[in-house]
């Protein structure tokens, strides 16, 4: 019976077309983008006063000191034929594995290694094609082939920003430099959570046999089911759809049939390691700050578009923002 | 202090090359292909009775009758340039969104039309780029141009294969007919989950303006906080690699910045629209099936690589698998 209404409306056909300026504003990775397109609310004052405010509103209104900048010490640049991916190391969470990255970017390992492996739903990954040849190997030069495990750190003392949902991985879980964490009281301990966009080392059935000169990225649905198995060692601030949106491999797992099919890394650098005007600028959201709490609370509670609201966050769900650093304020009027 | 342990050994690196093939045991789409290339357990009697079963040893113990065919009224074939997408209709959740998908798919709605945009971590879109424009938009034809909003359906007499686990975006939830389910037995109602990999009906401002005309696929972490607030129509069997791994589109929320860099989509047809030599041959594993819950248990107790076994799964890591139609069994022996 429906088939005989098949005459749509030119109106309704309009705004069935503007549907993706408003199917994102719930969860837009940056939702200041996401609420420019945003149909304008209604003016009346009242009206505007009861909504709450949007994500888009919320980072609109955030203070500068609720934005850092990247540590050149601790940020990766690497360069793709498809774009610039930023990789920010977790050196709180995996220090020895930090800094053995640090040392095999310093002296170039990673410059013409290659993505080997992009699995749909799961992770791409990089590193030496010729890495199982002895022969072939890349050596790792300074860096070390030998790091601990660092699959957890301790709770206690750990400046974690509490996310109030839990997700039924972890009894606790929140933020700490931006990263997000899982923890247990119960035993002490805390850890990085394998959440969209996280970066770690691959490693063999040994747990100390990752040194960092094999990573991968999560560029799926978060398999928690790895935290705690694997040491994760930092995440991707910008440029993740550079790794995401490559062909998945055609081999089990993900891993490409022929070596043409790989993507060339064409360098990773430390960003200390490159001439301050090559560094990317860029500010990342401080998950401690107020901006961040407010963020989080106008993803919680939705209207607009939205006729259910969620109530609701999760740590995989809740990115945090980057911006680039804004131009120097003008000088004060006279 | 570590960079001076500079010499890996040989047998190391061939350890760290192999990673990538353990990693993804835990939580392969298909498990049957990653245990294939699991290394031998330890042949010990012993040990392998204590070890649990991994979910690839499930689904190759699994009898046939746990698999089902393909419903060909309820299932889309999507030809892309890169591949085929096959989707899955979810009519006992949206029949009236069900029936108007298969009455564009047979008169052709859908062919030449494209896919409009694809946001990292989120969607990829597709429908009629000329839809904003009245006098340029693709007539719907016999299809509707109004169909009511179908958000959820009554839990009662729903046949939901439960999950123990929730997650916290409900409080129950499970499976049906293969398909996630969040459900409230408060308000006595059960929806679809935007897991990976669901497809939905953009709508407007207003809940009743999808139509089924612009589709999207869940290509991220799962976006939640869309449940309850938009219609979801199915999801794809097979194929979702052709749609997570196109190019990111440069505007606000992933459109496309020019036309050219849209995917044209060749055709879409209901199975039952073609002859049936040309339909592909698939099975999915039945939901309700021993099977599916032995490949969960599977799922939540690792052992091998996993050093931490997780001892849980959640609604939107619980993929289904699929598998081609096998061959038919060989006449018995006289």
């Amino acid at each position: 019976m429906l088939r005989g209404m098949n005459k749509p409306t030119a109106s309704l056909r309009s705004v069935c077309a503007a549907l993706a300026l408003l199917l994102v504003g719930g969860v837009a990775a940056q939702p200041a983008l996401a609420a420019s397109k945003r149909p304008a609310r209604a003016s009346k004052p009242a009206a505007k006063a009861a909504e709450p405010r949007s994500p888009g509103d919320v980072l609109k209104a955030s203070p500068d000191a609720d934005w850092r900048g990247l540590d050149p010490q601790n940020t990766l640049l690497m360069e793709l034929p498809q774009g610039r991916v930023l990789i920010e190391l977790a050196s709180r969470f995996a220090p020895q594995h930090a800094a053995n990255i640090r040392a095999l970017a310093h002296e170039g390992y990673f410059d013409d290694l290659a993505i080997l492996r992009v699995q749909d739903n799961f992770v791409t990954q990089w590193g030496d094609p010729n890495g199982d040849d002895a022969k072939l190997a890349k050596p790792l030069g300074a860096a070390s082939g030998h790091v601990p495990a660092e699959f957890s750190v301790p709770l206690k003392g750990l400046p974690l920003t509490r996310l109030r949902e839990t997700d039924g991985w972890a009894p606790m879980n929140g933020f700490v430099d931006g990263f997000p964490v899982a923890a247990d009281p119960k035993t002490g301990r805390a850890w990085l959570a394998h959440c969209y966009g996280m970066v770690g080392a691959g490693r063999a059935q040994e747990v100390d046999s990752s040194t960092g000169a094999e990573l991968y990225a999560i560029i799926g649905q978060a398999p928690r089911a790895l935290d705690l198995n694997i040491t994760v060692v930092g995440r991707v601030l910008q440029g993740i759809e550079f790794l995401s949106a490559l062909p998945r491999g055609g081999e089990n797992m993900g891993f490409y049939d022929k070596p043409e099919q790989r993507t060339t890394i064409k360098s990773v650098h430390l960003l200390a390691d490159l001439p301050e005007a090559e560094r990317p600028q860029l500010q990342v959201l401080r998950t401690d700050s107020r901006t961040f709490s407010e963020l989080l609370e106008a993803r919680r509670h939705r209207s607009g578009w939205y006729v259910h609201s969620p109530e609701r966050v999760d740590l995989c769900s809740s990115s945090v923002p980057t911006r680039p650093v804004p131009a120097a304020a003008p000088a004060a009027a006279p």
